[in-house]
């Protein structure tokens, strides 16, 4: 059988793989960070190479920012066509003093890789095209058509991807996309994602006098833009956790009783939970339970506050401006624009006298959801329990990938978030890991989702030029 | 007459004493980085040797942190003492951005001498170096005996000063003590201060789970320290201004009647102070007008925050950690310690669960309050109207000399207040600046007050040992 050609070839090239994708981790493609966009480009090259080394037809495309790649093998009619997205740039470092090994120096340590990148999205996405490499070398072909859409904006929101997918429908026309940018439920328990949170990013500046000031000889003569700025934070949510902005939960869609009660079976305690963050209590919008507000309630998180004096030691400054970044994560039913306009209005209502403010919308998505009942999913089920050896679990994810939505909106495709990622792998934040067995599990699952997509039958036509 | 070959030393070494300035300025002697120490050394070793010049017994005095310039002449009995504190530490400079000249590099502009420390306090410090200079070249010899004492840790508070001044009371005996680190009222208007503000300056640091977290992962789990640390700094005042801590205002001595009918006499106008600060409003504590919450009602500002991402673009993260920099301006009645203690009561009192704090208590100083009927005002009344053609108004002034206190409880001495600056010298801040024609009246002003303090009689003989 081809598949176990396909296994086998995997099975040989495990320390290969591995290296590879260290070759790759060590490109600092931050995409936030202009002085890295030669890296960022770098990262895009090499995956073109990979995927061209191959034996795919693979083409580095420019945009007004970071560039795409794009690869796929020869189209044949009569099989289904899946898109893999997935995405080459990282979260910038930042903080670097936590981290154990420098960030982009990926470096095993217990089983686990350690490296900005290493399972957001680097590590991840670099299991399909290995999954490629296996049919296409220990199999001859793959058996459906495949494309490979790999950005490198997915960091910082660009608007860049989303033109390109608006003017190449025909191009990336599919019948399944398919993601790893999500996390298992916990080690040996994978799960298959079927709701996303939406995204609504922001950046509020407030200015105050026109310039720093004697903290003794002007206080209480002017409005200080950090306490005007810590008024401003303090108003979005309420001591029961709910976010005060006028209007924000009214279009929110409840969750389902069968959905609370799926999410209460599954082995989570919170007591645990609570110790590996290494918090007193776990917190947040009451009524509902941690999980139900980790996977489906909306939240107001600040992501960074900064104004004044930041030096060692004290300065008796009176600052004349402050800032903060700061974001809401949607649920479905819920739209950025509608929660942009509802967060002018409260920041009008709240500000305090003396200062002015300036606001700053960043990207922003909508939440997904993803039919559970339909031939992708089953495949899938199919593919992850070959390669993880054990059936997923169904759940829903904090995190936002808008390009979900957008392949929905721009393809009508549902999207298969396959994630082979844990939940303690601090994507975001210092010390990020990716388990090199769940690499090459989520390798195997990603080969064998090839053939069970194929078994599902052939979907459309219109996938193939 | 003496008085008039110093009169006249002064006015022929004009150049040379702005020359001598510069030079001292030139060193960026920054006492809260440590990377400047050196630098700091170097400025106490310039005043001293600059006093020593002039052909005083000048010394280095060794602290646990950067030294003591203490200078004097030969004591003659039956002679006053005059002792002249200053600081020949600055601020940081920080942020550079908007500075029109680099803040070591003074430049001429306008008749003014822009750079960090050109008013506070080398600039206004080095005025009675001259006048001493004037008096022991100009005239053979000071009128009266003579101390400097000149340290390094006045922007940091360093707890040095205080040591060696409860170590050396005989040493530093005296019966005036005269500062120049304030303003005059406005140009022209030459002031003496009778009233400063305290200080109680505080950093308080927030932690939320262990690390860094994503943001849509984890966020709606778990406190995050930048939400809680707004709602702790939105806490601390309600929307009339009023300061939230409980019992702050129990011992605040209310201005008296007479001192609120003299501010309201002075020249100010409200719409011109508002519009050199660039704010569509002036903003305080209600029930005060801007001159009394400017130089005698307590006020709490907001020095510097900071927590999560400060980097360009948006970034998920759910931050770990957030902190701030404040501090409360006291007066007279109110202690630094006990609002210390009220600060931790309200700490306790308002921080969200989920977090932790620390709170780290930095330098604080009570507020002072001098009687306006003394021989030594007396004498500087006539002073400052011979250096600048005009009698001095009496004001308050809401920055903070913490060394007014301790020289009041160690030596048991009042200080004169002799301010030489003006409102808009950007003490702190960037593009600090001091006007030469002030420099040169200033020295006048302190050559002029050394022959009127003798005028005021012999004071004491405990100051001569």
């Amino acid at each position: 059988m081809a598949i176990d050609r396909v296994d086998a070839y995997i099975d040989a090239h495990r320390a290969d793989f591995v290296e590879q994708l260290k070759a790759l981790i060590r490109i600092p493609s931050v995409s936030a960070q202009p002085d890295h966009d030669a890296d960022t480009r770098r990262a895009a090259e090499f995956i073109r190479d990979d995927l061209e080394a191959m034996g795919l037809a693979a083409e580095l495309i420019e945009t007004k920012g970071h560039p795409i790649v794009f690869a796929r093998n020869a189209p044949r009619p009569g099989r289904p066509t899946v898109l893999i997205y997935g995405h080459y740039d990282v979260q910038p470092p930042e903080p670097l003093e936590p981290w154990v090994s420098p960030p982009f120096e990926p470096t095993e340590r217990d089983g686990n890789l350690y490296a900005r990148g290493a399972t957001d999205d680097k590590g991840q996405m670099f299991t399909h095209l290995k999954a490629a490499e296996a049919w296409l070398k220990g199999a001859g072909e793959l058996p459906l058509n495949v494309k490979f859409l790999i950005e490198g904006e997915e960091e910082v929101g660009g608007a860049n991807l989303e033109q390109f997918v608006a003017e190449n429908k025909t191009k990336l026309a599919c019948d399944y996309a398919v993601i790893s940018d999500t996390s298992q439920f916990a080690p040996g328990m994978p799960a298959i994602t079927y709701g996303l949170k939406g995204l609504a990013y922001f950046e509020v500046l407030v200015q105050g006098a026109r310039t720093d000031l004697h903290s003794g000889t002007f206080g209480g003569t002017v409005a200080n833009p950090c306490n005007a700025l810590a008024v401003i934070l303090a108003s979005l949510k309420g001591p029961d956790g709910k976010i005060q902005l006028p209007g924000f939960y009214d279009p929110v869609k409840p969750l389902e009783d069968w959905e609370r009660a799926e999410f209460a079976k599954l082995p989570f305690s919170e007591a645990e939970f609570q110790a590996s963050l290494g918090v007193s209590s776990l917190e947040g919008e009451s009524g509902y339970t941690t999980l139900e507000r980790k996977w489906a309630r909306p939240t107001c998180d600040v992501n960074g506050i900064f104004g004044g004096y930041q030096g060692p030691g004290p300065k008796t400054v009176l600052p004349c401006k402050a800032g903060a970044k700061l974001s809401f994560r949607l649920v479905p039913g819920q739209d950025p624009t509608t929660v942009a306009e509802q967060f002018r209005a409260h920041l009008k209502a709240v500000c305090p006298p003396g200062v002015t403010y300036e606001l700053i919308v960043h990207h922003g998505a909508p939440a997904v959801l993803v039919g559970v009942d339909s031939p992708g999913v089953r495949a899938a089920v199919r593919a992850v329990e070959a390669g993880f050896g054990k059936a997923p679990v169904f759940i829903r994810e904090g995190g936002s990938i808008p390009v979900v939505g957008l392949l929905k909106d721009q393809l009508g495709v549902d999207t298969l978030l396959l994630g082979w990622g844990q939940n303690d792998d601090n994507l975001h934040g210092p010390n990020e890991k990716f388990s090199l067995a769940d690499f090459q599990k989520g390798i195997k699952a990603s080969a064998h989702l090839f053939e069970e997509l194929v078994k599902e039958g052939d979907r459309s036509e219109s996938a193939v030029p």
